[in-house]
């Protein structure tokens, strides 16, 4: 698994590692039943602490990303049902839109960049 | 102002007050040049300590929403200029849109979804 981490980011470690395995997801490049490297393996590999690779696993998993046990680590498993999916999506974007609309970045823009990241994702 | 926090919630309090903020002024509840309280005003009004006011209001100057000054207190002043502006809206929405594709939400559900979230701006 390619992780790359930016230590100058103001972005909390845990939360980069999130991020990319997310968009790993999203782009195919993990798919449903992909095993995760160990903990210890992850954290050795980008130079980090294990607790903040298990922190990173923790979240995942309660957002509905991976499950996680002794004997498989942590996999790659969807959970479609998880409640908040849609409603944490719109908070998410309803907070991306009013920093949009406070800048004016029109309603057309967002519908483009929209388009553009999800061919990125198709390409 | 109005601004309710929810002490149950998993979102750290300094948060919910930015994303509050940034809601009322897409919403043009607050407006350009308009005063915020005071952070002991706000701290008091809603119960919480003066140094997460402090964090939020120092956040929402750094991202380009508010000027900050001893003789006015905090203002709305949006800086248009901001240079990371387009960028941190495409990092967003990368990330909700890469949830949303692992989740299975489909392109056409987000266009509307946004739609939807604009048309509660404009009412």
């Amino acid at each position: 698994m390619f992780i790359q981490i930016d230590l100058e980011s103001g972005e909390a470690i845990y939360r980069q590692l999130c991020r990319q395995i997310i968009l790993q997801i999203a782009s195919d490049v993990l798919r449903e039943g992909d095993s995760l490297p160990s903990v210890r393996d992850l954290a050795d590999e980008i130079g980090i602490n294990m607790h903040t690779v298990n922190k990173a696993y923790a979240i995942l998993r309660e957002e509905g990303f991976l499950t996680v046990d002794r004997r498989n680590g942590a996999v790659v498993d969807i959970d479609y049902e998880k409640i908040h999916a849609e409603e944490e999506l719109k908070d998410t974007l309803k907070l991306a839109l009013a920093k949009a609309r406070c800048r004016r970045v029109s309603k057309e823009e967002i519908h483009r960049l929209l388009d553009d990241l999800y061919e990125e994702y198709d390409k």
